[in-house]
């Protein structure tokens, strides 16, 4: 009684980082319908990075989670242009139209691959920690490197915002 | 052995969830002493929210957990003008002075409340939701509020992150 109780609980916080994690990216693929390829490609604030960029920074971040949990990546070609690379430093990037595509399906082989993960192997340890680090440190499982992606994902989304115009909830 | 196995990861899973509330809130108060009043006063971007009404909201935001988990606000004259208001709609705001003390009153207390909260105890039905809906939606438990609380932050922490002067790290 008591195990299951404990385990179901187990499930329902993998379920919530999860469910934060979809309502986040809709929230993101929401923002990108409304905006328009122009709207992308202009900077979020004065001086600021673009749009477009910020949408290719958040696409390699989330195509990273892929070897942290033990897969391939989709898009390794976006992490040396929107990581290493700070914007409008690069003449040579893909298009707004591939990088919707790159997101779109980012996201969704993501999906496919979290729903396969068992809630015992959530709290396994991610690739990049040792087993020695893991043990003193067991907080770095893989249910962590959604949690971590998350802040990063909201952060940016608050920037973003700002490219739909000012009274369209554009705060 | 199962038994503490699990318990373990619970409590893992809260310390996830708690560090990465303090950490979040430690990189707000790091941004607020490196920004002026003056800076605070300005609009993160043109047009958009001032950096010290998106503190008095994220502010009001954190105290608006206490009752969540039982306990008394800290700072309830903060939601009226931070929340139900838009910001330059209202000339009787506190000073940016006064909001900073309310911010870091808020986050103290806060702290102490959740340090007391038990592991069990988090995931319990936090006060806004009944029991019949708490037995449908177990996800609506007390470390939930954080969780959505966290998001916000980031969300916030964000645009806030472009009242300093670029090149500082400002993007």
């Amino acid at each position: 009684m008591i195990i299951e109780n404990v385990t179901n609980q187990q499930e329902v916080l993998v379920k919530m980082v999860l469910d934060t994690w979809y309502a986040k990216t809709a929230q993101l693929d929401k923002l990108l319908s409304d905006l328009s390829d122009e709207q992308l490609m202009e900077e979020v604030a004065p001086g600021r990075n673009r749009g477009f960029y910020l949408l290719g920074h958040l696409t390699t971040l989330a195509d990273s989670i892929f070897p942290l949990l033990g897969y391939e990546k989709q898009a390794a070609h976006l992490w040396e242009p929107y990581v290493k690379m700070p914007d409008k430093k690069n003449d040579d990037l893909p298009t707004v139209s591939d990088l919707r595509k790159d997101w779109t399906i980012v996201i969704t082989v993501l999906r496919e691959k979290l729903a396969g993960i068992s809630v015992q192997e959530w709290f396994e340890k991610h690739t990049a920690v040792t087993k020695e680090d893991f043990l003193r440190e067991p907080h770095r499982n893989k249910l962590n490197v959604i949690l971590s992606r998350l802040g990063h994902l909201d952060y940016h989304l608050g920037q973003m915002q700002f490219l739909k115009p000012r009274g369209e909830n554009g705060e």
